[in-house]
């Protein structure tokens, strides 16, 4: 099984994503990587080069970048020459740090979509805090696409499931529609018009609407939505996560307590929260929907990370998780050029 | 000025409600209070009728009521007598904890929208965090309505800024457009053109587009989203900062250092952290557009809540918002009528 990395992408790089892809490659024995990257600056980096062969790419396109143009100017980017790997077979699988529009451009241009599917949604895990059965959930799409159309909000169940079973190891994950109020009429025509046809097939366990206050609870498995909510509601569950553990911190030295305890007794509870909340550990996002799994991490991404994410696109590929989706997207072709029609 | 009360309405009432109507009533001698329930179960709860008229209404609109039905069917009501009450002039302003959907609907039904609004917006108000200028920011719709428009979301900039100015006290609300990206050029097609739209408008200070991570960090003083996307943040916010507050709770206390500490010291962090995120300090949900205030509380609203919001509704009063807002789209009715045909 072998990844194409992006190496210059993040703010870390390459560094940090040489160390983490010395660290999945000590890890998974089954992996290899090709390494794309300028050869000036990456060779230095490289310890052992066992399962890792450098490949030369001078271009780099910068967090700035406007991506589709980037994507089809710099053809001797690292970002464009990965997935140009993966397109052509060289490699099963890309990864990048780098600018999140011109990997998903790269991944939609280059990668290719599964026949079928209209839109690929990206896919993010998430922590489920406090239960003792489900420690996270997958929520899609978290802004690929603005503007999104029912019958692609259908079809995040099915990739969401496939997903779910892969690196969840759940062999039946719970699928919930982000909506306004768990009855099923709840929402506006559109998100009844989901909830109907997911309540209606079959090959999916389909538990109804869920809320946003339910999420961090474990409300479902599979949560999936438009990329507009989808991305609102993931930015608002980020932002408060932090803003509340900024309050806590503060009321607990600004209360006297902090003295009495000592910074050095507080620091390990708050580390120990940051890491339950810190998603970075189950991998990076994923653009559900393409013939490859192409899997963007944040920029900030360190080599733990890189060799987290290592360990999930294993994942992917060990369980061949595309094949699944390509296989189930050409079994119902009818049935979805269906739906398309009935749900526009 | 006189509040027409709905003394049934909540999990706690009458007996809260009737309380919190008498703080509030004393701690401002300038309001007067309508109070509508069964006469049995509230007259022996009045200790001081000062200022308070018990109204007989001897239906009640159950929690799990059908809203529209509810509200067309039990027209002795304490929530559609209370409503009536405004609408013929006979009170300033309509409170309630009870049934949502009922209260709402009253509200349009009964009471009236402003001329020249479509779609009332449901507006709440949420905590700023460690932020010294700022405590609190207001958002709208937070979902009186699943189905927006982009002219709607356009004059929920001008109803909210009234709004700030009457409740928040601020000359110039910073207004912004919950959107995916901070760009100009973020969102759909819809989300780009109320863009442009409130970015042209002369008499609103539009700050642009915010993301829900920012929110809370006080990247505006209203924030302006469609009612399905503002419930979905409000609900995300409300369910994370919860689920971390029991997150770090359960650290401190599962880590020794509960034990160390002492329940007792810890707890007035956690009243303070628990004190910061609680809105209904704010006083209640506003459904703005309307001819009047109608101001909907929690289901778990106490004593203290209704006094708060009364203060809220006082403020509203005071200032004549109402007016402020039917006056301001009397005067742009031609204005609102060309954007209304460009923002379909």
């Amino acid at each position: 099984m072998k990844i194409a990395v992006d190496a210059m992408g993040g703010d870390y790089a390459p560094d940090e994503i040489v160390k983490g892809v010395e660290l999945a490659r000590d890890a998974y024995p089954d992996l290899e990587f090709l390494l794309y990257g300028q050869a000036d600056k990456v060779q230095p980096l490289l310890q052992d080069t066992t399962r890792i062969t450098l490949k030369p790419a001078e271009e780099v396109i910068a967090m700035g970048d406007e991506p589709v143009r980037a994507v089809r100017r710099k053809k001797h980017s690292s970002i464009v020459l990965a997935a140009t790997a993966v397109k052509e077979g060289e490699a099963d699988a890309f990864f990048s740090a780098g600018n999140t529009g011109a990997v998903l451009t790269a991944g939609l241009l280059i990668v290719g979509r599964i026949k079928g599917i209209d839109r690929p949604g990206l896919t993010t895990t998430l922590p489920v805090l406090r239960k003792p059965d489900q420690s996270s959930f997958v929520m899609l799409d978290v802004g690929a696409n603005a503007d999104t159309k029912p019958f692609n909000v259908v079809q995040y169940a099915i990739m969401g499931q496939y997903y779910a079973q892969s690196v969840m190891h759940v062999a039946h994950p719970r699928i919930g529609l982000l909506n306004n109020g768990t009855e099923a009429d709840k929402g506006d025509k559109a998100h009844r018009a989901i909830h109907d046809t997911l309540a209606g097939m079959d090959d999916i366990h389909f538990v109804g609407n869920v809320e946003s206050r339910e999420l961090l609870n474990g409300a479902a498995d599979v949560v999936v939505t438009d990329g507009f909510t989808g991305n609102a509601t993931l930015k608002a569950i980020e932002g408060t996560a932090l803003s509340m553990l900024k309050l806590i911190k503060g009321e607990i030295m600004s209360g006297g307590l902090g003295g009495k305890l000592g910074a050095s007794m507080l620091r390990p509870v708050f580390h120990r929260v940051r890491d339950a909340m810190d998603y970075s550990q189950y991998g990076g996002a994923v653009l559900l929907g393409l013939k490859a799994p192409v899997v963007k991490t944040h920029g900030s991404t360190k080599a733990e990370t890189v060799k987290n994410t290592m360990g999930q696109i294993h994942e992917l590929l060990a369980t061949d998780s595309s094949r699944q989706m390509i296989n189930y997207f050409t079994d119902h072709a009818e049935q979805m050029a269906a739906l398309k029609e009935t749900l526009k």
